[in-house]
């Protein structure tokens, strides 16, 4: 359990942007770190009662501490759990599908260039694409492509009945404009949703996006499936990116939250988080929070996955919020990793299920 | 000066939305006032240095009172003034551009059936296009008018070369479909900004919209024209209407202000407002914010605009802060009337010179 201190992260947070959409990046922390208490080990078990129907009773885990610490530590929001649930029933969905109307939902995926965070998120992808019945297509470019080459790519998986959700894996190489490659994915197949249409639907009152956007919408579930209460509640989301902040805070809104973002600018940022009943945090910065930011019995949805590097041993994941403290105050937080990680995944095949249902109109 | 006391609206308060899109609509305040103190009557004269290229010096005025109250009296932010001078400038615009490449300006305005406030509107954008030099044109049609008829009109503004800026006046007869209708218009030329694909585009950083819907830019334009700065700031906005609050919440996030929306399910809105540097309000209540929602020094921007009887005198217009209270506390606040009102038009017609700029491409 002597990992790391929150304090020595925190030294030097300030809050940041991710660097650019798709999947979440990680970061790579440089610089010295104590060797404090810090890091999660997972032994300590709980029991809760998900809403879900029929309802269930999940078995979660809380990290293990003295039994003073027990006493006082917060429920884990177990994102692994819930994303093989939403597989689960993705699964038979999709198999139900096939067997009334014969359509199966097809994902496409294009990586362009080499790198290799990035062709693990595809492979990753695929993989879960296949563990539910959806079927992949992938299409691999190389670096130094032109963008008409990729924009050809994307008109033909418009046009394409197989293929009902379009993904570019982002980032591009540089000399692409990643706008004019995200507009051009037709906004019926955007199961990315990083559509401005589709973000601006989803500002507006009285209209409704064709996708929202995975990550955000994964932090969305947790909340439901483990029956949080959002109307009426104070919600602060840390960081404004395109990509979880803002449609995070559109989302929480829509469902009557008051929302407040706090971003790079932002004065008192603790002060502000401190407030709030349900944290989402998605800045990339790690330990950032710390637990005196927190309001005790709040929720906190920690989307950041930060990679720390602790001399002589092997690099660690650690979220934006620092999780030893914060599960001391908190009344539920997501580890990292294994809380929002997994439910991006879920969401882009539950995105594309929709796509295929709403194509083909089938309820 | 003895006409109403803001704590007798402020006793059936609620936080409503505004019933539909388009100009700032009067809701009728019914129930019984008692004669207080509340009102305005300005008389006392300050001066305050406006930023505007090059700087001028205007004469603005306070709300009279004692002495004492003089001294701790806000400024006022004098919209009418401003939306003259942006008039001006605009004005000086068209003609250059007529000048230089022989194109005037064209707004479509659309009305259909007969409400008395729409026809005043319509008339009011109407004069102030003529007063600019913009050409304005005119398509009145009868309440059970088809909504494919409206559709063909709009189609038709959308070819035309002599127009640039479309506008239908809201509210619609019951029988339309006012997404469908809206949706028509040509992206290009909705210079009302309401389009899903604008609204999505301010919300995204890296994004620009084509248009920023009129009341809120006008808002914005206030603060800027005065000075105010909104980086780092604490603003709150009280409403999220697409036309106004939720759209007025963006741009403060894209000018770096940590902005938080009061709505209608948000507890203890008071506590929230009492925090904020910056507060914009639309919801349409009668003197709803009262003086001890506010923080001492806050900027106000009122865009209530809510008429309230008082037995046996006039009706009387009055904003959503409760004027009297709130210009003690702040350090600057808009009148109403005289304050957003007209910076709704002004922007209108900035829109649409805008428009018509873009598209001959003359700088």
């Amino acid at each position: 359990m002597n990992l790391a201190d929150c304090s020595s992260h925190s030294a030097t947070a300030r809050l940041l942007h991710f660097g650019s959409p798709g999947a979440i990046y990680l970061r790579r922390f440089v610089g010295s770190l104590h060797v404090g208490r810090c890091g999660s080990n997972p032994t300590h078990v709980k029991t809760l009662r998900l809403r879900s129907n029929p309802p269930k009773t999940l078995t979660v885990t809380a990290a293990m501490a003295s039994e003073a610490e027990v006493a006082a530590s917060a429920k884990i929001i177990d994102g692994k759990m819930v994303a093989k649930e939403i597989r689960d029933e993705i699964t038979t969905e999709v198999s139900r599908m096939k067997d009334a109307i014969g359509v199966v939902p097809g994902l496409a995926v294009m990586l362009i260039g080499e790198r290799k965070d990035s062709a693990t998120y595809v492979r990753n992808k695929k993989k879960a694409c296949e563990s539910v019945g959806i079927n992949s297509f992938e299409v691999r470019l190389p670096e130094d492509s032109a963008e008409t080459e990729v924009l050809k790519f994307i008109s033909d998986f418009n046009d394409d009945p197989a293929v009902h959700g379009i993904l570019v894996q982002l980032p591009l190489p540089k000399h692409m404009n990643e706008q004019n490659i995200l507009n051009a994915v037709s906004i019926e197949k955007d199961v990315d949703g990083f559509h401005p249409l589709n973000i601006g639907r989803l500002a507006m009152r009285g209209r409704e996006p064709s996708f929202v956007p995975c990550t955000p919408k994964g932090c969305i579930e947790l909340l439901h499936r483990y029956g949080f209460q959002i109307k009426g509640k104070k919600a602060v989301v840390i960081g404004r990116s395109n990509i979880v902040g803002m449609p995070a805070a559109l989302l929480l809104q829509r469902e009557d939250a008051t929302v407040t973002i706090v971003h790079s600018r932002t004065q008192n940022p603790e002060q502000i988080v401190k407030e709030a009943d349900i944290v989402i945090s998605a800045v990339g910065q790690p330990d950032m929070v710390r637990g005196t930011w927190l309001k005790p019995g709040a929720v906190v949805i920690d989307v950041g996955i930060n990679p720390v590097e602790v001399r002589r041993l092997p690099l660690r994941l650690v979220g934006d919020v620092c999780y030893e403290e914060a599960r001391k105050v908190v009344s539920a937080i997501t580890p990292v990793p294994g809380g929002v990680g997994p439910m991006t995944i879920a969401m882009l095949l539950s995105n594309t299920l929709s796509s295929a249902k709403r194509i083909h109109n089938f309820q």
